[in-house]
């Protein structure tokens, strides 16, 4: 058993020899894997944070082109390692090596760490703009301290701490990373922190410019995220933790984006329904079963009206489960996680159509489970039964008419994502013209005849939504350059000599192609 | 004696018989004012917030043009009740009737409301944005709630809640408002909400757009933040007051956007000082009693070398605030507040150089005051000496040498703004080049030989800057449309039929003039 040193300073650094540690399993087989990885101590945490300020200094003389050739190189040397990336990161979280690693999360991630290196190096997304009749200039530039990335367990390299979209988000944005590893894929995460170390060599980018830590003590993860030097955090993960992180936060006046909750509503209009009821079962139920649940966009609550046809639904999407082999789960708690929440749902009156129990076969797993309960009973206990089950697991809500189906949608809390089916025809109109301004102001991303799950990396994406979705209606954590915004600060400078502007904001456009907003207008001038 | 009714859901409200009431004072003779206004309960809070919501629901269809007609007719309806606004101002505030509140500060109130209906009625601050390969579009939206907004003291027209910045910002970006009105200027207030409610008869806008509240129980206003039903809050005032309000909003993950303290620092350097010190002094003198001193800012701390000259500059400053008459504070509660914040910076080693007590003359009056204090002191006692005083108040700090400018700095908290004086032909290039990236981190906008005060409305303004002087280093009070993006949310739409989409993200630009940012490209296309 090797105990694995962490990311500080530049260098990989042993823990204290007491330092307690811990090892992931293996989730097919529940068994431990071998290597292990050490809890940090708050001495070991305050250096991350110095180096990181180390880091900023250094970048000041260097940025944007350091930060674009920093992206690239760590985008080549994950492909560079691919192998072995995949091999541990199966072992890790049981996800399939074949698509989903290799073919689909592994060139997401490189392919978002380029978009982010192409957004630097252009620096339309900084949004100069500038008064030139009164001389006022602003734009967008780093924070005031390092980044402090929480990633969650169900993206092992696209949304990984080290690595991931927020990652990629607030290093293009300028700032040093301190990334919190997740302890689900602590080897995975290893291997993507000495590809970052290695891309830092070849870009000569500060040594500091990313940071690792494998486990925090959760009293210091409040001190870190509310620490003086801190500049913000991303965290992606439970409500409860996301919680926590968030008062601490707050407290200390430091801004925190979260990615939390969300049942991810999908509203099955009455003409769809007529029209092509068995292909929406299947879109819900590969939509749900996904990744075996446990995506952020899974879609955990279905609306429909109650009656034969809605009936017949129930049955084709019960079908659907009851033939199909539940996946592996992330995580040894997953199950009795997912058993618990399906226990709070049929305390608030939902009936299990099929599954609810825990997988059979070796290792972490939940039966493929579908639930039903009447609109009635969602409306009367709205709060519970949008308990996010992370697992495969949906629930249908009958609605006993169209105005009820209205209701169900006031309900809902904030979420990342509603998706309304509607008749090709426009048979669907006039429901949808009620139903959509109430969903639009729940969520943040509104899809029409298309289930959520698959969340693009496009300018246009938003993967954030209304509390307790996230913590901040106005922001995206997927999508480049949006998702840079959160990791910048507004920059005024009012009568500053010429010489002493940023290039960016000079009266000449330092590439030539930047956009600007200049007196009014976007111009490349 | 009259008891004033609040403006709730679109009529003008009677309070409960037995309702406590306030009647604000005249700052000049400190004599109470014969009207007084009612403490809301909390049943007519909700009767708001209900309201706000019916508004909300009038606006989907008629949003923009409704809301850009609303805010020029308002800006029309507070020039016709220019007299009566200018003397009740003055009478509640001591504020000079020329030229401050008519020729300086109404046209910058209805200048404001004015730009704000031309960004509404353009549409470009929405950032309208188009894959158009993958069909996935978004745009920035209202909030799902009204925005509550609590005004200053120190701007009865352009900061009002019911009239100022925020105010234009929150309603330009489509949403209602739920104004409070400061306990200082209830009267103004009161004036302007009835040009509101004149200026939404003449518009067509919705009965509930604009509502106001004069007083509310502490406890009432921590429920009101945190409600379910509010989109945001924006807070202007003291520290105090709006961590408590902070806390609220953040437990229940509501944004709220504050403007509290800050000692707006600034650079002498040696060069500068030795170049023209008589003149910077002026400056300074000028900026730190402009407005009695209770602008949010006024320069409160400078620094500069110790020695001959730097006690040259001491006396010249400390000589034209010893001429100097000291103006009619805002409240009755100033100069008490001025008196103690300046025992606190004795009591950390700051020597007053003139004045420090309490003003000659009727009414509320602190002297123009002057203290200096060592680099040395500054730098162990920095918390402390960054006290901020709402009044004519400055710090002078006697650096014993360049590289403790840089310490003070370092030392220094979040600030709206930081100036450096430097001397015209380059002498001082090297230390603002070394003391620029210190500063260029704590402050929202930085200036160069120049003052603080004159916040101007333009598109590249920052009236913002890190915690503690704001909540969020992002986002600006100042400054249209980039105000207005602390009032949006990001809405989202993944595969929307063409007609269902809002305008603005349909094939074609639905004005032929808004910016919109289409593949990649920021177009009027």
């Amino acid at each position: 058993m090797t105990t694995h040193p962490t990311l500080i300073g530049g260098a990989w650094r042993d823990p204290r020899p007491d330092a307690p540690t811990l090892s992931p399993r293996n989730p097919a087989t529940g068994e431990f894997l071998p290597d292990s990885y050490p809890v940090s101590t708050w001495a070991e945490i305050e250096a991350a944070l110095h180096a990181s300020h180390e880091a900023k200094v250094e970048l000041a003389g260097q940025a944007p082109d350091v930060i674009a050739r920093f992206l690239e190189a760590y985008a080549a040397e994950i492909e560079t390692r691919a192998d072995a990336l995949v091999e541990i990161a199966h072992l890790e979280t049981a996800l399939p090596r074949e698509p989903r690693l290799r073919a689909v999360e592994l060139p997401r991630t490189t392919g978002q760490l380029r978009q982010a290196a192409a957004a630097a190096r252009e620096r339309s997304w900084r949004r100069a703009t500038i008064d030139t009749k009164i001389n006022i200039r602003s734009i967008l530039g780093p924070l005031d301290g390092p980044v402090v990335v929480f990633g969650p367990n169900n993206f092992p390299y696209a949304f990984n701490g080290v690595s991931g979209g927020d990652f990629a988000a607030a290093i293009a944005a300028g700032n040093p990373v301190i990334a919190k590893a997740n302890p689900g894929h602590p080897g995975a995460s290893r291997l993507l922190a000495e590809a970052a170390l290695a891309a830092i060599a070849a870009s000569g980018a500060p040594a500091s410019l990313v940071q690792m830590l494998y486990h925090l003590q959760p009293e210091d993860g409040l001190r870190l995220v509310s620490h003086p030097l801190v500049g913000a955090t991303a965290f992606t993960g439970s409500r409860r933790a996301g919680m926590a992180l968030k008062e601490a936060a707050d407290g200390a006046g430091k801004p925190i984006y979260l990615e939390m909750s969300s049942v991810n509503p999908v509203f099955i209009l009455p003409g769809a329904l007529q029209e092509r009821s068995s292909a929406i079962a299947g879109d819900l139920f590969g939509s749900c079963t996904l990744g075996v649940g446990q995506f952020c966009t899974k879609p955990g609550v279905a609306v429909l009206l109650a009656g034969e046809q809605g009936d017949a639904f129930v049955q084709a999407v019960a079908g659907l489960m009851a033939g199909h082999a539940p996946g592996v789960l992330l995580s040894e708690r997953a199950p009795g996680e997912c058993a618990a929440a399906v226990a709070t749902l049929q305390a608030h009156g939902a009936e299990v159509v099929v599954g609810g129990t825990a997988g059979d076969g070796p290792g972490y797993r939940f039966a493929s489970t579908l639930l039903r309960v009447s609109g009635d009973r969602f409306v009367l206990n709205a709060p519970a039964l949008q308990t996010e089950v992370f697992g495969p697991v949906a629930l249908l809500v009958l609605a006993r008419s169209q105005e009820q189906m209205l209701a169900i949608a006031r309900s809902l809390e904030g979420n990342l994502t509603a998706s309304v089916y509607t008749h090709s025809q426009g048979q669907d109109d006039d429901l949808y013209d009620r139903l959509e301004p109430i969903l639009r102001q729940k969520v943040g991303r509104l899809l029409n005849d298309k289930m959520p799950t698959g969340v693009a990396v496009v300018a246009a994406m938003n993967h954030g939504g209304p509390f307790p979705a996230t913590g901040h209606p106005g922001f995206t954590a997927v999508g480049i350059p949006a998702s840079m915004l959160r990791f910048a600060a507004l920059h005024c400078y009012d009568n500053v000599r010429s010489h002493r502007l940023p290039p960016e904001l000079q009266d000449a456009n330092p590439t030539g192609a930047m956009w600007r907003f200049v007196d009014g207008e976007w111009t490349h001038r």
